[in-house]
């Protein structure tokens, strides 16, 4: 994305870049068929049962003027709207803790004024809601959201895995309280005797413990020894919000030994009480002009949130390792958020915004889907090869041929050749080893099914329908809150620390924490399986030092969050890392170190001149039709995958890039991270196979040329 | 072992073959030093928890008459002399629950009888003991145990999954007493509250699935990737023991906010107490000369069920895959039990016999140290090698030399080329296809200490050491009773639930079960990793008859135990498998695959004259001086290494060895199981090498001539 402050001028070029893809959004998806309820269902369940909590959170704060129906509606509202009308349609939308916690300190703050009080307070919310989309506007149309580049690896990682922290945070309060009298309740209730109390929080523990574990379990099933094919596809797809069924119904087997409120169950008002529908008109005009200036004073607060947020989690579903084929969005997007807040404000609604973790979520669920696609066609294409024996040569051909159709068909030039080169060179390779050159085609067959998981790049089904069924799934709770309310809170605290724990994977903090911990002798083992570059070329010493310096940080981000209220603007802390690793950590790190650990766009070598460029990205996928401008986009929307030998305009002190070894890498051929890497999954390799993670060549291609991108 | 009724011969034979190791059988222990006492304490938990829960259940049963006191006396005093003067030292003893079964039934018999009563009881059952006694010693002197010859691996896998279901079974139950009013327990205790019970029920869930899952998880701490060496090593070594104090402690977290009875924990009468030591004094001529004779009839079938599981356990204990060297012994060990029996019945404790699973989980554990202090000693050799620049070459003959020098210095040959074959021809092969033999050592001491914990045979550290310690520290838990008491029952139930899942691995029925569930197209995982013959030369609809034929048997023997009282003859059900393996099977499936499948030793062709069989041996390791009737031991002792082309006494209507192909096997070299599938580990190997798990060579080798042994 290119960096500019000229009025208008982002949201322009992402509208233009978006608009291209519009149709195939929609294609794509409905070619899908119905495979694309898989990550429509995981991302539902990752989307309500967060929000519905918040709903509760919120309905005890704010003594039932908002409740779980505002949040639900909400999310739904503003995800429909965004998923039609929106930018990056792999962003997930919903109301998030930082909006909760705004709110309810809103609350607190006009409950016992005199001229306000409770009745007044969706209206003040309003004005609130008013400001907060004026500054978004701003923002957007200024181009702030330019700025989002220079937040590198560093930032996002450590707020994602902040994130997680909250949410496991978040799980533990949860079960200890399970222990507890919960407030608002009758303390004469059976329920609430000590040894039920004792009994509720040991059922807790087992159900949330029995969720966590057998979800994480689910997730693997793909790799199972055990069980046929589709039933294995069906329990990794289906399997988390399968278990979350099975464990609420098997919190009913003690129900004629219990008391009513034992396990403790979520409690939401019902839709069609009165409590829920007063809220639907807001009567802004009331509220005392000193109120209205003085909303903007949380507005502000609001709006650097949603800023931060909304970008942050846009940019984390668009990490390098996905290998995204389409544009980003984020001055349109946030433009859109303003739209969205003020429309929710005007409603009564806590408005929503991009959310962490479910974004990536639904990035490497939508991976997961259009991997199995791939595998599929690519299977069944290998197997009618065969049938009509045909040779080896022409089995890749035919492959090589069903690749390229399932390609996005546009006026993307397919990288036809990259993406089954690996698997061609592994299984040549093998079978050269092995002296099976002239093997029965069987085999190799056998071969391919065994190593197609692990050689297929990572590629992610872009389209706007898993979206829109998630946001009309959320809505249709509203409806469904008499099942919802059978859920028991510990399943919950069971799915939030699960959602913490699915985060991890493909976190290349994460990573380096658990690197520390690894005996030296045991680090060949991580060399062995799928890592980062970093690994190899920056001295352990190093990276230890990067890595506790992020924990430190981490760890100080993360006890702010304790503070009451100023605690939400933790965002800024996050924010300050900007100038911190552009301008303190090259002090202490060699620029070749920090850019191994942390690549920054600003970094990277910028634009060729056109043709050049045409011709270099013939193998990347990515050119439009004649605009210089859109080349700085396509540039870095390369995503550091071709490093250009013109000079550069020099943004950081550190590079340099005429004498910077890395300017002459040879394009990215055999150097995708791998699926299973992102899931978490451990796929030993053959030795001596390494594939790095974050996609930059490995330095013994130095030699090559980079004008050979079809070299395979 | 030969098969012989001559009186006394079994015996003798035995008792000349042990008398050979016993100097070296304590020199080995103590060599091993401190390590010892990892499986010591391993199988001191293994043995003691049992015993003591059996001991409770006694003393339910017998209204107080005999306690855990006497149960661990009893324990303790037989494994002590059984480790210093029996013949299989790898056996362990301890009260089973088929002896606890009969003595309740005994105690139901005499309690009612007006002249008996229970003052009688123990009177009684001394002279039911003593009966066993002579009973055993018949069958020993007899020479009956030959016929353990004919329970091949079905029989004895088949009696170990039953154990393992019925130790699972004794889990569950416990876990649901949890909830319920235990017997002759003060109704009116605030910890029978309905409420408490529920919380005492979850409670229990918590602590024994906590404590089933901590402990499966330590079991394979040395493969983790976290921690230094050491630290591992202490878990996977100490880390159940440490698992059970753990979640003994835990269970004190909520003591305040509990009443005195939650979680149930051990109850054990004070060791002080009258009631324990009014036993010691056995007053036997007191009992009416009827029931004296009577006594023989329950004196039967507890010999039947002592020579069963005796004979067995120590036949599980030596199974092939463990490439025992030192001779079995279990004429000898029947005649010891005997006296044993007599002894305790004497004493007044019940008597306690060879068990499962503690004796091949003895073996398991010995072969891990084993692997250990070889593992370490090649290391050590090579780091000392490569700091003198040894060339590829004298690395491994010092290194060969260091193994040999770890073997048993006794009469026995040393199989000295045999064990590093394997790690020197993997390592030489990856060499050359990497195009590296003449790489730096650095790189070669990498590559063995990745390989070595692969390619080590396996190998037992047979002593007597650590069964002394064992029986030694399970006396010595009569003293610590007060400490024992506290072990909350819910962490016993999840002890046996452990016992019974370490049990499964290298159990090939359990293997071919879950083959079963495997899909067709992960069948290759299947062959990628340690696999027994029969995967690849049987046809896979033939063993999925055969294992559903088996599961059958099984359902039908499990079933069989749900029968009070006369359940308890179960194991003769297994003695039937004997006929039916030997005549029945055979009109159903071929002889190859039955072979395959379940290699019987009488279908092996018996002995060479003895100077060939000397030559022949050298590569084996047991060579006697000079006596043919030993050969005939010694072949048997080999255990399927060599097939001999003389011409053999058929002894089974199938085999005819002339025509019988493998008559021609090639020693084996190769094909020796790997510890880590032993333990249960998955450790994927390299695609194409397939290592038989029940050490027979590969169909390959039929062309190579049995008479060259050291052709590496």
């Amino acid at each position: 994305m290119e960096e500019t402050f000229v009025p208008f001028r982002g949201i322009k070029n992402d509208l233009k870049g978006r608009l291209m893809c519009y149709k195939q959004d929609w294609s794509g998806g409905f070619k899908a068929g119905f495979r694309i309820l898989a990550p429509t269902t995981y991302i539902f369940f990752a989307s309500a049962i967060p929000v519905i909590s918040f709903g509760e959170q919120l309905e005890r704060d704010t003594d039932g003027v908002l409740t779980a129906v505002q949040t639900l509606a909400s999310t739904a509202l503003c995800g429909v709207i965004h998923s039609i009308i929106g930018g990056q349609p792999l962003l997930i939308l919903g109301v998030a803790e930082p909006t909760v916690i705004m709110y309810t300190f809103m609350f607190d703050f006009v409950k016992d004024r005199p001229d306000m009080g409770r009745d007044k307070f969706l209206a003040w919310t309003g004005w609130v809601c008013v400001w907060t989309a004026g500054l978004l506007f701003l923002l957007s149309i200024l181009g702030a959201c330019s700025i989002i580049n220079r937040f590198t690896r560093v930032a996002g990682e450590l707020f994602g895995l902040l994130i997680a922290m909250l949410f496991m945070q978040q799980a533990i309060k949860g079960l200890v309280e399970e222990f507890r009298i919960p407030h608002n309740e009758n303390l004469k209730s059976t329920q609430f005797l000590p040894s039920w109390r004792f009994a509720n929080g040991m059922f807790a523990l087992v159900l949330s413990f029995g969720l966590l574990l057998t979800a994480l379990r689910s997730r693997k099933a793909r790799s199972w020894r055990y069980g046929t094919g589709w039933l294995r596809s069906f329990i990794a797809d289906y399997g988390v919000p399968l278990m979350v069924l099975i464990w609420t119904a098997l919190s009913y087997i003690p129900t004629r030994d219990v008391p009513k409120g034992i396990p403790r169950r979520l409690f939401s008002p019902n839709p069609w009480s009165p409590g829920a529908y007063e809220n639907w008109t807001v009567d802004m005009l009331n509220v005392p002009v000193v109120y209205i200036i003085g909303a903007f004073i949380p507005a502000t607060m609001i709006a650097v949130l949603y800023y931060f947020d909304h970008s942050i989690a846009s940019q984390l579903a668009q990490q390098k390792e996905f290998n995204l084929r389409k544009p980003s969005s984020y001055h349109y997007d946030l433009l859109l958020l303003g739209f969205l807040t003020l429309l929710c404000g005007l409603i009564g609604v806590p408005p929503a915004n991009g959310v962490i973790p479910q974004s990536p979520m639904h990035t490497k669920s939508l991976a997961t889907l259009k991997h199995q696609l791939l595998r599929n066609r690519l299977v069944a294409t290998a197997r009618k090869s065969m049938s009509k024996n045909a040779s080896l040569g022409q089995l890749y051909g035919n492959m090589q041929e069903a690749y390229q159709q399932m390609q996005t068909p546009l006026v993307y030039q397919e990288p036809s050749a990259r993406g089954l080169y690996e698997l061609k060179e592994s299984t040549v390779q093998a079978a050269t080893c092995s002296g099976n050159i002239d093997a029965p085609l069987d085999e190799t067959l056998f071969d391919i099914e065994k190593e197609i998981d692990d050689l297929l790049p990572v590629e992610v089904k872009e389209q706007r329908l898993s979206n829109l069924l998630q946001a009309a799934m959320v809505g249709g709770c509203v409806a469904a809150m008499p099942i919802l309310k059978r859920i028991p809170t510990s399943v919950l605290w069971g799915y939030f620390a699960f959602m913490a724990i699915e985060s991890l994977p493909g976190n290349q903090f994460w990573e380096r924490i658990l690197l520390l911990f690894t005996a030296p002798s045991r680090r060949y083992k991580v060399l062995e399986e799928q890592h980062a570059t970093f690994v190899e070329t920056v001295p352990f010493k190093t990276i230890a030092i990067f890595t506790v310096f992020q924990t430190v940080y981490l760890l100080v981000c993360f006890g702010l969050t304790w503070i009451p209220i100023a605690g939400v603007m933790f965002p800024l802390m996050i924010m300050l890392l900007v100038p911190v690793r552009q301008y303190f950590l090259p002090k202490f790190f060699k620029g070749a170190h920090l850019y191994d650990l942390d690549a920054a766009e600003y970094e990277e070598a910028p634009a060729l001149p056109f043709n050049l460029a045409t011709e270099t990205e013939l193998g990347n996928g990515t050119s439009y039709a004649g605009d210089g401008e859109i080349l700085d986009e396509v540039i870095t929307r390369s995503r550091g995958e071709f490093r250009h030998t013109s000079s550069p305009k020099v943004t950081s002190s550190t590079a340099t890039p005429e004498n910077d070894p890395r300017s002459h890498r040879s394009p990215r051929l055999s150097s995708s991270p791998r699926l299973g890497e992102l899931r978490g999954e451990r796929s030993p390799r053959a030795r001596g196979s390494h594939s790095p993670m974050t996609g930059e060549p490995r330095q013994s291609n130095l030699g090559k040329s980079p004008l050979n991108p079809a070299s395979d």
